[in-house]
């Protein structure tokens, strides 16, 4: 046993341990269930030896006419849950049955009695600590929970099955992205969460302030302690002309020093009092306004600041410094949707890339896709089973397909013919060169034509950002976007324009000020570079593996409109 | 060569690739410079292959009048630079020498003549790409540059050897700090970046609204199509009862069906009309008040939304679930410090271990805190050396003495005693038991009194926050600090109380409401569980280790009061 990370110690252990006493984990005073039962005998094997572990009642039943108890026992380091044999003789079964219950507890584990399903089974010696529940009370009863209900319960919902589970697939992605990148030599770059730039000039954007509050403050002390009126500060005035006159007298009349020193104190005084009343006058109620608009150079930032909507073009200045870099962070959309694929605040990972065209963008969103599906099936396969028997039957097998199948590579124009010769499906919408694809088209091409992720490239410059890399044809932009089955667009990226020229006239045809982007136009100006990027919804991608439908389910904390708890 | 990753093309590489020539690295079409350059040969190995590489000239000079010139190429992969030997024939070298050029070049290893420095430099048989540099407009002139200089052009300053260096650090320690606790069986959540709690009720917030933008969309609209009059709607109305007479007229003089539909159609029309101005007249300029007071009902989030000062108390709802999670992101604080070790925008690293106590807790902390220090020993050694050189001859040896020396613990009783004790100093600020240590004195700890990092444990109850467990003298918490040589304290932890009735009142105590914390307390109510956790500043365990003064120069884009700049 390590002994610095896990020290015995008397307050909440205090059995001897013995070799047969399998060690603490997690910087904590007890074994994961997982380490238990993950295993590929399923704990048989550690048949005989003393362990101390805890979580929450899954469920609980007293059995033997109360003589005893079984706890289905999780402590949210796997889907799987440990049975717990407790005794009444070790302690009151009534208090541990209720679902919720937290239990800490000693035994030892046991082969179960032949003819059921478990492998092994906890007998416990003792009960260390009890986190009761009053079962009355409780906001999750044992019933089958809607995740729509579970959203008003966002402080109690990972003790679920599926929020749970969709946790660990969730952090098992986020380390995999990492991963992924660092081992491909991406350096991650934490661009700015408040910005003052605005990444494409479009979406709504939430603003960043103190003015509000500041206003507020103010307001408050104006009500405790209102502003000097004009007669006040009259007086105040009039009263240093006054001490000033009295100074004046004694030093005509060679007054005595520590006269003289009186009467200049007191003129001091007077002048300071002065300057309070004047720095108070100046109190005004609201926020600061200047020639009949918000002034924000009162605020914090002294300018208007924004929650960020992208890290790509902040990230781009390392890219033209570092060559690979990648930003992983939360991105902010204020918009009004209401749609299960919408969030206010989601996260995103954007990697750049010096030195690459478009086709190595693909290349590299490729291969991430790939990476991340495949480490799920390495790495969370017993959570994506719980995936595929509760939420979505081809969970797994979507997985498999996309780690193993090369991925179509159509142009937009190959796409729109290909759509316009459907005849079995009506769309919705109008399929037409120079319309941007819709929803039900990208699924189309993905889930129905091609059955496997598509990467449709090479879209006509009016319907994308003014950033992305003119074609030969001066008609198409060097933009691609994946596709995959269950959630259509995953992936949107580009080569970016880094020729100085070209760039400033697209900033100009689409009518946006140049003075914004003149940072952003220095990396074309100095040293510029071929490069090129993309972006990946995090929380799209949790849907694609989870199967799960609403993108409030997926994100621990989900912020939309009318709701941020906690 | 993978085929996936790297296919050749023709736009930017037309020559054969041989056997002999390095493939490309990155989803790029370049070998990173350290490939060639962090070999244990220094790259002599590699002496005859071709390579592509690109990168930023840090320094060229022609050289034989004019007939060659060599170019210190950087890529940013590492700190040291790649010699780059050109021919007149093969390019204007007028063209590639002034700093901050991009080149992107063919060419094969050589081994340079003996007597210099380099193990390997690259003759270039091909420019594929220049990125030119107006050397009288390039704002990063080759003279030495100050940090201060540089945060004034933070989208070039990656391009400088000190932040580059401090990028690639800075990177290394969140990627460790990813597999520390991913290794350890902890996961990941994302807890939320706007929040509606507060965490400690006590720190400055930013506000996040969209208040200020809808007023003035509001203000936009009045001015271009002002709300109706009142006589304006009097008028409507009049009309709808006009109409309203024709139809009844109509009716009871059982007109035609056309001629009823006709005059039907009318009031119809009069009625829309009135509901769009009366939907009108409600636009009213500025922030919508009510009680005179700022309406919060009608901003995004339906209620007043702040930006994240920790992510603890929503971690914390996943470790009374998940058991051993963490959150990494950023925080914020609206306060006006203008000081080298405050950012208004700032990343941290959260840990919360369920069924774990303040021990566990400092074990933890020491563990990750010495993982951090031997990663960046076995990984950015050349980083480091290069802040020995140029920031901080102790930055390496402080990395050493950390990862190898046991913290020391002592109470903060036991601290005070200590400090009270010290004569060889005058301290600025006073000691005594229930005042919070300063600064200096957490300093004078780590530095002066015992040479390495000290973790300071149960401190006074009333300098702590109100979810630190209660200790059994109740004058103390379970809180503790590590401080470290060079910037003080780099982390704050503690149990937490996960008595209902001890927290309760505690919160009383420290007259706070309790109703924002309804559902932290549910964490107690239900299946509590004794769980700890600490924040790490990330920003100064970057200065700890880089050695850097100024925590403005150690994340990618400051913010501070002020300034956000990009």
């Amino acid at each position: 046993m390590d002994e610095t990370q896990n020290p015995p110690t008397t307050e909440m252990q205090s059995t001897t341990i013995t070799s047969e006493t399998l060690p603490f984990e997690n910087f904590s005073r007890r074994v994961l269930i997982k380490t238990i039962l993950n295993r590929p005998d399923g704990g048989l094997g550690l048949a005989g030896k003393r362990v101390t572990v805890g979580g929450w009642v899954k469920t609980g039943r007293e059995q033997g006419k109360g003589s005893f108890a079984f706890l289905e026992l999780n402590d949210g380091s796997c889907p799987s849950n440990l049975q717990v044999l407790v005794d009444a003789s070790v302690w009151n079964l009534g208090d541990l049955v209720p679902t919720g219950t937290c239990v800490f507890v000693e035994g030892e584990l046991k082969k179960p009695p032949v003819g059921t399903k478990q492998n092994v089974e906890l007998r416990v010696i003792r009960v260390l600590e009890v986190g009761p529940v009053d079962p009355v009370k409780y906001p999750l009863p044992k019933t089958k929970l809607t995740l729509e209900f579970l959203r008003d319960v966002v402080h109690l919902r990972p003790r679920t099955n599926t929020i749970s589970a969709v946790a660990r697939i969730r952090n098992a992605l986020a380390y995999a992205t990492h991963t992924f990148f660092q081992k491909n030599g991406f350096l991650y770059v934490q661009t700015p969460i408040v910005t003052t730039s605005d990444c494409e000039g479009a979406g709504e954007m939430f603003q960043v302030t103190t003015l509000l509050s500041d206003a507020e403050k103010v307001e408050k002390e104006i009500k405790k302690n209102p502003p000097p009126t004009k007669a006040e500060i009259e007086a105040a005035k009039l009263l240093i002309s006054e001490k000033g006159g009295v100074v004046a007298n004694l030093k005509s009349a060679k007054a005595s020093k520590e006269d003289l020193n009186a009467s200049l104190s007191e003129l001091k005084n007077a002048k300071e009092n002065l300057s309070r009343l004047e720095e108070r006058s100046k109190l005004k109620p609201g926020i600061p306004q200047k020639d009949g608009k918000i002034d924000y150079t009162q605020d914090f930032f002294a300018r208007q600041a924004f929650l960020t909507v992208s890290g790509q073009l902040q990230v781009e200045t390392f890219a033209c410094a570092l060559s690979s870099v990648y930003t992983f962070g939360p991105t902010f959309r204020a918009e009004h949707s209401h749609t299960s694929r919408h969030l206010a605040e989601f996260w995103m990972v954007e990697p750049e890339i010096a030195f690459a065209n478009l086709e190595d963008d693909m290349n590299c969103a490729e291969a991430y896709v790939k990476f991340l599906c495949q480490w799920l099936l390495d790495n969370c396969l017993d959570d994506m089973e719980f995936m595929v028997k509760n939420f979505d039957k081809t969970a797994i097998d979507r997985l498999k397909l996309v780690s193993s199948s090369p991925f179509e590579r159509i142009s937009y124009t190959e796409a729109v013919e290909l759509l316009q010769n459907v005849t079995e499906k009506k769309f919705e919408n109008k399929v037409e060169w120079g319309i941007d694809l819709a929803s039900e088209h990208e699924r189309y091409l993905t889930e129905v034509i091609f059955k496997k992720p598509v990467i449709v490239y090479n879209y006509p410059k009016q319907i994308k950002a003014f950033y992305m890399r003119l074609n030969d044809d001066s008609k198409t932009v060097a933009a691609m976007d994946v596709l995959v089955p269950k959630v259509g667009e995953l992936i949107g990226g580009s080569q970016r324009e880094e020729r100085y020229d070209v760039i400033v006239k697209r900033i100009l045809e689409m009518e946006l000020p140049l003075e914004p982007y003149d940072w952003y136009l220095d990396l074309r100006r100095y040293g510029t570079v071929k490069h090129c990027g993309f972006g990946l919804g995090f929380e799209r991608m949790v849907l694609f593996a989870t199967g799960i439908d609403n993108i409030r389910d997926v994100i621990p904390f989900p912020r939309y409109p009318g709701r941020a708890d906690l």
